[in-house]
């Protein structure tokens, strides 16, 4: 049997020419700073992202945490989404690492964002940790792969300078963002002071993320990049697929059209529901409404083949990506279909 | 002009009794465990409270930190009130000395506490942190000094248990939560495994909190204790000052009847909201309606002898204690009356 | 049996005067900065030492912590000698609260300390962590309450100047330096840009040291108390112990004539030997060369009213102080003959 | 010009074999725990190293690090020599990361090093961190390449086991210290709880360290690697060069006859000193006793085409390497010769 993996687009394998750019890699020490394949991707990543340096790691939370450690010192405060990557899926990282507390807001990640973070301002006391940072996420994960719209990232951006806070954008699909709204990835990246980018989602790359902003930053990143071991020494092998990575980024497109139109036939089904609206790029989020809980439904699909997600006590994920085919969205239907008419 | 202070229970002085029992009190070196009245008042507060063991700290927030501390392992999660102390008024600390992530959970200090925590729990998964603490608080202060009933602590504790986390309550004012049900303070104890509670407030010490739970508690705790500083030597004469705050107790009855008459009185003023069902301990929170900002309101009151905290931007809140007679609440009535006139 | 308590100048009680200034302080909030005994002690330990402003807080380690969290980031390296209290006797918590490595240099606090500094730095480079702070102490308690002369404090200090390097000096017994050199605490003080004085130790209050430096590093000290737990409310009944315990100051020269009177008579003993050259303040490290171990001479000692601290495997250490007279040294004295004539 | 890069073994490239395996790696998404060619690397090392689990990771700083967390607490003090890597070259993460202390202590990588970790000790007391680990280091590098012998490491780790602390071996070049004393490597790695090493230094491949001990300790390790952003997720392609990096080991010989006879060839040259009895795995340290810096001299040698590491004031470290040959050592020798001669 097939297995069609649709539980996230972190499970893209690398195709014949990354394999064949890892092979023929030009290498050198990356924590001598002499690897130029590290370098060429990084100088692409600057160019495509509009900042002045990047930074190859090795996974979106070591990007994200790293742009904590960066823009924060021990005791500060950081804005998060209640549902960001971030406070939700990084291990408790931001405080055991850095020290830092994160202020979840609901919301923020939303149309009413900026007036969410406008009330969750506090004046200065003792009692209270500084701010430092608020962190965008885009496209929101948890929310669906719904992408926050350049004009609200504006918003935020402004908020956040009038209180002289830095603003960290957790980019891991920017790509997906800047496609569904059919505009440039710097439309979104200039309202931020650092961002990250994954290659290893839906861009195929087999490891590694991208931390871009200031020349300053970038240079204190690279030391706590070491700090946390993520130094790498010929890193340039797997740079290279990065480098081919970044070539797939138009074909993000097709994984937006399948998601659409998985989401579209889950939607007919009796026993599902899909709110269509927010199924904006590669991701699908449906509501088990029968008697199936989510956990239990994913557990049937995944006997027949399909994998996604249990996201909550009665949702399911599934995220489309370049190793899953038009065909495979047919037969994903078809499955589900036979499931809930049991 | 006299000053009424009403900003918090905190502004309490030391009694003419605590001072001449300061000036008395047999003391010793505490770091070498040799101060008589320093263990004289970890045992009463240790028999009162019903637990094994109990330190003597400079604050409640130390006292909080501690037991963060010495329940938890760096990167840790740690449950929450969303308006809790802990995550509030305590400089991020939790992060910063113990590395530790705080889940602020929405009405985890209400009727419907169990259901919150219930929903919060996630299933072990690489991502999540590992949860290992629920912090209860009582009475809650940003809650209006609200009371969480023995019933609802019992049902949290349990909730707890079932998932093997420990439970610690913030009780800087436990004494005023017990004596607003008329029950004995263990009947609030016996739902956690660590509680504090706070000198220094209505009970009129100077200085100095006490954390209580089991033998090896305690012993963690003091030695945290020593690493945060807190070590003090000859603090027999503070100790001293808090064995009397400890027959100051019943007094604090007199707090809440105050609470309750400047409540009504307040109400009954156009300009100023008063939920009467929360008034039930000491603490009084006013919604200022009129063209006034809290701030603003605040500001005058302090202008003509009355201080209180701007609470939210349109809230402020009163504090009673010991050091506030009728005659002052009435006094804080007719001056409130007078600037709301205006 | 009468004790006579030569196991550290901590214990020290506080005199009939303190306990009358303490029973009569005017106190306020100190959170709300409002303690007026404190202020005025914090303003006598700013002129006394030539800083800008001065924090009162419970504890030399408290201080000192404070002091390395304020002047550094974490993941920074603080300098210090191997036998340094912030190294040997703080729990770890520079690494704890601060994230911060420690330096342990052996002989930093000797007259070859400019040279072991000297030695000791690194150039930049990504592997290493970024050194920030330089610590002093002094009198140099593990060096035997030896004094580091203001012409080698200079040399340090100019040396952590050249490198933009800040320095702290822990000088819980910072008059008894002075003293022992007949100048003024300022010759040390200049040279460093914090400085820490312990008032519980030789000037005999209950409970308290100072913490001193530039405006701005206070500021940002009060914020690392409160975030500690180390805010404490009306403290000034400690404040009006340590106004008294200033006065002490001139009483030192009576331990260091104690201390001597003590290293002489002991040196005479066969069995024990004494470097009198290191006795310059108000500390005596006898090396125990019969056959009783450190230990177990301290033990009989004990047994027979006097206490020492068995201080390593072969050496005891006593210490000199307000509460111990002359007659009480002579009893010392032939306490131990007898003991060793055994 | 054709450059001799003696600076370290890490600056090694992939072999075309490495470069051919990465292309075929078969690979899943391993923070699923589904890459099969991790787990046949990792399955791999816990063989070679008689450990129950491994964990494949980005560096061997993250592998040490990983260790620290997974086997301290916050607070915690862990031995280390003076000059151990974990020590010097780890930008103070211990402290950062796990917030605990490290406790350099001279000699410990020496023969002494049972006798000096045996003083160290000290007796619980509330001023002392808890002391929980003890890191080794073989080959030690700064030690200049030397082996700590199976016997010293039995009585250190006794030694440790008699304190119940636990026992990490930084085996970076563990395979270097097996192959000089001709030995199993098992003979090093039973006397720890857990061991790292590299592939990235002499084994070749591009990038990546293992880290090995019991089944508990490398699930701790993984969660704590998660944390640090150290979950990659297609890593089998690097994982597929570690399995031929594997196949290596037994050429390290080559480096090892080759450090030899670079190491004679110095000996011989006016100019410079080298101890040879430390000469037993793949470094080399020089002392450079003419009128040259060593930092000079190093920049000479780099102009002229071969590259070392300035090490100390006076003295240059050359590394070994398969990526170096007899004929460049000859080279080298000779461009040696003719820059001392000037
Ligand atoms: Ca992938
Ligand atoms: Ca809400
Ligand atoms: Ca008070
Ligand atoms: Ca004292
Ligand atoms: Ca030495
Ligand atoms: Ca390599």
């Amino acid at each position: 049997m097939k297995i069609i993996d649709l539980r996230s687009d972190t499970v893209t394998v690398p195709s014949e020419e990354m394999q064949a750019a890892m092979a023929r890699a030009e290498v050198g020490d990356d924590v001598y700073g002499e690897d130029p394949t590290v370098k060429e991707l990084e100088q692409a990543a600057t160019d495509l992202l509009g900042k002045e340096a990047a930074l190859f790691v090795a996974s979106g939370t070591m990007a994200n945490q790293i742009a904590l450690l960066a823009h924060t010192e021990r005791g500060n405060e950081v804005i998060v989404d209640a549902e960001s990557h971030i406070y939700y899926y990084e291990v408790g990282a931001a405080a055991m690492l850095g020290g830092v507390q994160l202020k979840p807001l609901e919301g923020l990640l939303s149309s009413e964002g900026p007036e969410v973070l406008r009330k969750a301002f506090r004046p200065p006391d003792i009692h209270f940790p500084i701010t430092r940072l608020v962190c965008l996420e885009n496209t929101f994960n948890r929310g669906g792969g719904t992408v926050i719209s350049p004009a609200i990232s504006k918003a935020i951006y402004d908020l956040a300078k009038e209180r002289e806070l830095t603003v960290h954008l957790d980019g891991a699909r920017i790509f997906n963002a800047a496609l569904a709204l059919g505009c440039d990835v710097r439309e979104f990246t200039r309202f931020c002071d650092s961002v990250m980018f994954s290659l290893s989602k839906g861009l195929g790359a087999p490891v590694g993320s991208l931390l871009a902003g200031s020349q300053q930053f970038i240079e204190k990143a690279r030391r706590y990049r070491k700090a946390l071991g993520g130094g790498w020494r010929q890193a340039g092998v797997l740079a290279a697929a990065g480098l081919v990575a970044l070539k797939n980024i138009p074909h993000l497109a097709e994984d937006h059209a399948n998601a659409r139109y998985l989401a579209e036939g889950l939607a007919e089904i009796p026993g599902l529901q899909v709110d269509l609206s927010k199924v904006v790029t590669n991701i699908v989020v449906a509501k088990v409404v029968g008697r199936w809980t989510a956990a239990e439904f994913a557990e049937e699909l995944a006997r027949q083949g399909v994998k996604c997600n249990a996201w909550g006590p009665d949702t399911v994920r599934f995220v489309t990506h370049k190793d899953v085919s038009r065909a495979d969205i047919e037969t994903t239907l078809s499955i589900v279909k036979k499931i809930l008419r049991l």
